[in-house]
C-alpha cells in the first residue's frame, strides 16, 4: 500500500473535483511540465559538483553510494529539466525558481529504500564531507520544492522508496507514516479500509507529503489543522549516522509512540521541524474523529476596511471554538484568480488590475461585488452546529452589509467547493489553479504571523499593498485565521521563465519581510532563498536564538553535511563564508564553477 | 501583584473549600510542619559541600556570589529542617523524602530577583564549578520537591523573588508568567482584574508554580489540560549563561510572542522540559475561554472488571470529546483515603487494608459500595451539555450496574466537590489530605503511561496491585485519561519517617516501573531518585535517546553545572562514575563527607 506509483493525481475516482476543474488542473500541470522540459544554456554543463570536493572523488564517492544503494538508486543530475510537481521523480530542482533555473540545483539525487539506507547515505557524506538535503516528497511548492539550499548538494529523496503507511490504528485514531506517503494516499487507504468513522486533516493542497508539510509546520483546515501540534512521534537519523525514535518510541515494546507524544525527558521532536537536525524518516500522527456531520459556510464583506472590525469578531469567535477551523478571509481578486483564468482575460496592461477592472468582473460573479469573502466550516450534528453558526451570523452580520453566501447558488466550479471539501479532509489540489494567472505561472509566499487583531489586520494589509504597487504585482491577500494568531498569506504569482519578473517578486518579499520585522511581524515559514533574510529578523538579544541554534546544530552535525543553511542554520564550515544568496537579486553564490562535461551514470 | 507573599494558602477566600475540609488541611500541613522540625544527628554536620571542590573554595565562591546578588539572598543549608511545603522559604529538601531526610540536600539556596541574576549565577557556577538545580517553587510534591539531584548542589530558588505576573490579555487569552506564580496567585489574579471570561487550567493542588508543572510536564483537568501543549513561549537562561526566546520571543518588538508558539527555524522549547538544559525564568501560558456553563458528573461501577469495558467506553468517547476534559477513574480505596482521616480508624492490622474492611465503610458512605468512581465536567451552555450527557449516560450504562451519582446527595465536604473545582479551573488542595492517611504521611507516584483500553487497564492494576500486596503497602490507583492514552497514577502514601516504610515505598515503585517497562509501559514523569531507572527504560536502540540527549548536554553545559542527573542526564564530569543513587534503598552516593561544622552566614 501506499507506494510512490498508487499516489493517487488528478483522477476523478479521489476526489469531488468537477470534471471541467480537473481539466483545468491537469493543463496547470502540463503547462509547467512544458515549461520545465526546456534546456538551458547552463543545462549543458551539469551536473553541479558540490563545493570543496574534486570532481574525480565526487564521482568515485558517488560509485560507493550507488554500490551500497544499487546503481538505479544513484542519479546524477545531468539530464534535462523535468517537472516534479505531480510527475514521477527525479526531483532535482524547485519547479517554482526564484532565481535562475539552475541556482538551487542537486548535483545528485539518491533513493533510499528503509532507515537504514538513510543511515548509510549519512555516514558516507561524512566521509566525503558532501552536502546532503534531504526531502520527503519535494512538494513544498512556494517554499523551495524540491530543491536543496547549497546548490550543489545531494537531494535524498525520501519519498520515492520509502512510501509506506506503517500503521493505521482505527482505535487509537493514529497512523504511522514514511516520508512519502501524501494526503491523498493517506485518505484514499483510510477509505480503502472503511474507516469512515476518522478524517484526515490537509494542507491547501493534497499532493504533498504528510511528514513533509508537518515538518516545515504547514497547517490544514479541520480542527486538527495545526499538524506538528497532531503529530505524535518521530524515527530520526542524525547528521552522525545513529538512529533515535523519540517520545514512547524510545521504550522498547511500546504500545503508546503514536498516542502520547512527550515521553521521559526532554521533548526533542521540535528540533526537528523546519530544522537541519536531522532526517525523519518516520512519523506518527493523530487522526480527527468523523464529527458527525459539517457544514461550509461563507460570508461576504463589501468594503476594504470592513476586514478591521472582522478581525474584532472573528477572534473571540475563533478562541472559543465557535469558529472551529483554520478559516480563510480571502481578498476579492483571488475569487477571480482562483478559477485558473490567464489575467490577461480581464486585463492587458501593465501593473496591478485596476480595482474597477477586477470589480466589474464580480458583479457577474455568482458571489457578486465584495471585498473579502470568509470561508469556515462548522462540525458536529445539525442542532450542534445550529447553535454555532446562529452566534457566528449575529456576529458577522454586525458588519454593515455583511451576507452570508447561500451555497445553493454557486456553481460546482465555483471554489467553495473546493474549502469545502478540504475541510473535510478531503485532499484536493484546485488551489493551484491560480498559477495560470501569468504565464509560466509559480507562486511564492509571504507570510508573517500576527496577532487577530483589527488594527494588524490592516497594517499588514497596506503594508503588502504598497510593496506589491511599487513592484508591479498583483497582490493576492488571504487571512489564515488560527487559534490565537493569524497568518496574512501572500502569494505573489509570477512568470518563472522571466528574470525580471522573478527579481521582482523576490525584492518584493524581501522589502516586505524587512518592513514587517520593524512593526514586530515574522514570518512563520519561508523560501529556500530568503531563510537567511528571515531567520536574521529573528535576532533579539544579539542572534542568541541562532547562536543556540549554531551551538547544537556544531554538536549534532559537526561535519556540516546535513542541509546546510536550511532555516539560516549554517554549520560551522560555512559560516561566515558569504554563502547567503539572492539577496541580490538571482545572485550566485557558491559551487557554480565546477560542472561535469560528460554525463554519468551509475 | 502576584509576588510570593500574596500567594494565597489555605484561606477560606480563594476556594469554596468547606470549613471542616480547611481545617483538616491545615492540620495536615502542621502535621508534616511538626515533624519537619525535628533535627537529626544528620543536621548538626551540615551544610554539604558539592562534591570535587575544597570547602574553603566554596565558602569563598559563595561569599562572591552574595557580593552579586546581596547577603541575604544566598543562604547556607545549615539551619534546621523547616517545611517548605506551603510555608515559605527556604526550600532546601524533598518535604517527603523517599531516602533519608538528608540524602537530596542542597548545600546553599539562593535567591535571584532577575534573569540576569540568574545568569549571574549560571556563570558563577560554571567558574567554580558548582552544581545547581533550578527551582521554580519547590512544590514537585511526590517528584522531588525542592530538592537537587545531587547531593550538596546550590538551590536556585527562582519563585522567591521572580513571581510576577508579566502579562494578563483579556483579548488573545494569554498571560506571561514568572516562575513563583503559583496556580493560586494566577486565578486571583485574573479575578482580581474582573476577566470572567477567563479560565486557567489547574493540576491536582493548585499551590505549586505554573512554570514548574508544565516544564515537568503536568497535566490539568480542563480542555486545557495538557499544560506543555498549551505554553507559548519562553525565556531561558542557557547553562553558559546565554539568554534565549524561544518561538516569536526572538524577534525585536514582536506581539505574538504569547499567540504562536512555533516561531521561525527548529522548535526548541520541548528541550527545556523534564531537563537540565537550560533555566527558564519567563513562560506564556494560553487561557481557557469560559465555556459558558460547565456541569460536573459521577458514576460508580460496581465491579473491579468493570473497569475493562469502562476503558473501551471512554476511549472513543474522549477522542470524539464527547468526554472533554481528563477524567479521572478512581478506585474505592481512594473514596475512603481522600477524607483525611488516618487508615487506622478503618484498620488496625499491617499490611494492605482486606477488601471486606473498606467495602464496609464505603456501604456507609453517600456514594455507597462501588469499585470504580468516574469524574467528569461537561462544558457549554445547557443545552449543549445535555447533548454531551445523554450520550455518556447512554454508554456509561452498558455496564450492568453503573450508577450516576446525583450531586444532590453529596455532603459539602465530599471529593467530588473538589473535582468540580478543579475541572472549573478553581485551585484547590483537598487531595493533599490523603497524606493523613498513615502518619507522617508522604506520597511518591508511580505514573505510567498506557493505551486507554481495558485490557491494559487490568493489566496495570494487576501489576501494581500484586506489587503492593508483595510490600504490604495499601494500593490506591486512579486512571487519569488524556486524550488518546492514559496515565495510571498510582501514589503510594508513606511514613517518611520510618526507614522501612521509605525503603518498601521506594523498592515496590522500583519493581513496578521495571515490570511495566517489560510490558511496554513508561513512565510520563518520576521522582527524582528514580529518574536513572526510568530513563533506563527508554533505552531503544542500544539507549540512541539518551546518548543524544547526553551529546546535547555536552555541547549546551561544557562544564556540567545544571542540574546534574536530572531525568538521568549526567554531564561528561558526572558519567560513569556511580552517581545513581538509591537503587538499594536509601544508599546514600556521593557528596556527604564534607560537612561544614559552623554556621556560615553572608
Amino acid at each position: 500500500m501506499g507506494s510512490i506509483s498508487e499516489v493517487p493525481l488528478l483522477s476523478e475516482k479521489h476526489s469531488g473535483i468537477p470534471q471541467n476543474l480537473l481539466e483545468k488542473a491537469k493543463n496547470a500541470k502540463a503547462l509547467i511540465y512544458e515549461t520545465r522540459t526546456k534546456e538551458t544554456n547552463t543545462r549543458q554543463r551539469l551536473p553541479i559538483i558540490p563545493q570543496g570536493i574534486e570532481k574525480d572523488i565526487f564521482i568515485r564517492a558517488l560509485e560507493k553510494l550507488a554500490e551500497q544503494l544499487g546503481k538505479d538508486n544513484v542519479e546524477v543530475n545531468d539530464k534535462p529539466l523535468v517537472d516534479g510537481w505531480y510527475m514521477e521523480h527525479p526531483n532535482t530542482h524547485d519547479m517554482m525558481p526564484i532565481l535562475d533555473d539552475e541556482e538551487l540545483v542537486a548535483s545528485a539525487v539518491v533513493y533510499p529504500s528503509s532507515t537504514e539506507e538513510v543511515q548509510k547515505i549519512v555516514l558516507w557524506a561524512n566521509e566525503y564531507s558532501v552536502p546532503i538535503f534531504p526531502i520527503s516528497m519535494g512538494r513544498n511548492l512556494g517554499y523551495g520544492g524540491a530543491a536543496p539550499r547549497v546548490r550543489g548538494s545531494v537531494v535524498i529523496d525520501l519519498g520515492k522508496r520509502m512510501s509506506k503507511i506503517l500503521d493505521i490504528n482505527p482505535d487509537d485514531y493514529t497512523c504511522l507514516v514514511e516520508p512519502g506517503v501524501s494526503f491523498y494516499a493517506l485518505h484514499e487507504a483510510i477509505q480503502a479500509k472503511g474507516f469512515a468513522h476518522m478524517w484526515i486533516d490537509i494542507p491547501d493542497l493534497g499532493g504533498g507529503s504528510v511528514i513533509g508539510n508537518t515538518l516545515d509546520r504547514g497547517v490544514g483546515y479541520t480542527p486538527y489543522g495545526d499538524h506538528w501540534a497532531c503529530h505524535s512521534g518521530l524515527e530520526v537519523v542524525l547528521p552522525t549516522g545513529e538512529v533515535i525514535r523519540t517520545g514512547m518510541g524510545a521504550l522498547p515494546g511500546n504500545n503508546t509512540w503514536q498516542t502520547f507524544p512527550y515521553g521521559f525527558g526532554p521533548y526533542s521532536d521540535g528540533l526537528f521541524s523546519q530544522s537541519n537536525f536531522g532526517i525523519v524518516t518516520k512519523m506518527g500522527m493523530t487522526l480527527m474523529p468523523n464529527p458527525g456531520g459539517h457544514e461550509s459556510f461563507m460570508y461576504a464583506f463589501e468594503k476594504e476596511e470592513d476586514l478591521e472590525p472582522l478581525m474584532e469578531i472573528i477572534r473571540p469567535l475563533r478562541i472559543g471554538n465557535i469558529l472551529e477551523n483554520v478559516a480563510q478571509v480571502r481578498h476579492a481578486i483571488q475569487t477571480i484568480a482562483v478559477k485558473g483564468l490567464p489575467r490577461t482575460k480581464y486585463f492587458s496592461g501593465d501593473g496591478p488590475i485596476p480595482e474597477h477592472v477586477f470589480r466589474e468582473q464580480l458583479k457577474k460573479m455568482p458571489i457578486g461585488d465584495h471585498t473579502w469573502l470568509y470561508y469556515g466550516m462548522s462540525y458536529g450534528p445539525p442542532h450542534i452546529r445550529q447553535y454555532k453558526l446562529e452566534i457566528i451570523d449575529k456576529e458577522f452580520k454586525k458588519i454593515p452589509g455583511a451576507r452570508k453566501i447561500d451555497p445553493e447558488i454557486l456553481p460546482e466550479d465555483e471554489y467553495f467547493w473546493s474549502r469545502d471539501r478540504i475541510a473535510a479532509g478531503v485532499p484536493d489540489l484546485v488551489e493551484l489553479l491560480w498559477v495560470n494567472w501569468v504565464p509560466n505561472g509559480a507562486h511564492v509566499a509571504f507570510s508573517p504571523v500576527s496577532p487577530i487583531r483589527g488594527v494588524d489586520a490592516m497594517k499588514l494589509f497596506n503594508l503588502g499593498k504598497r510593496r506589491h504597487d511599487e513592484f508591479g504585482i498583483d497582490f493576492l491577500p488571504a487571512f489564515c485565521v488560527g487559534l490565537r494568531e493569524m497568518h496574512l498569506i501572500v502569494e505573489i504569482v509570477y512568470d518563472k521563465n522571466d528574470p525580471a519578473k522573478r527579481k521582482a517578486a523576490n525584492d518584493c518579499l524581501r522589502e516586505m519581510i524587512d518592513d514587517a520585522a520593524k512593526e514586530g511581524y515574522g514570518e512563520y515559514r519561508t523560501h529556500l532563498v530568503l531563510m537567511d533574510q528571515v531567520a536574521d529578523t529573528y535576532n533579539w538579544n544579539d542572534n542568541a536564538l541562532m547562536k543556540f541554534n549554531e551551538k547544537l546544530k556544531d554538536a549534532l552535525d559537526p561535519n556540516g553535511i546535513m542541509a546546510p543553511g536550511k532555516s539560516g542554520i549554517w554549520p560551522k564550515r560555512y559560516r561566515g563564508r558569504g554563502w547567503e544568496m539572492g539577496k541580490e537579486s538571482g545572485a550566485k553564490s557558491e559551487g557554480d564553477g565546477v560542472a561535469l562535461t560528460e554525463s554519468t551514470k551509475f
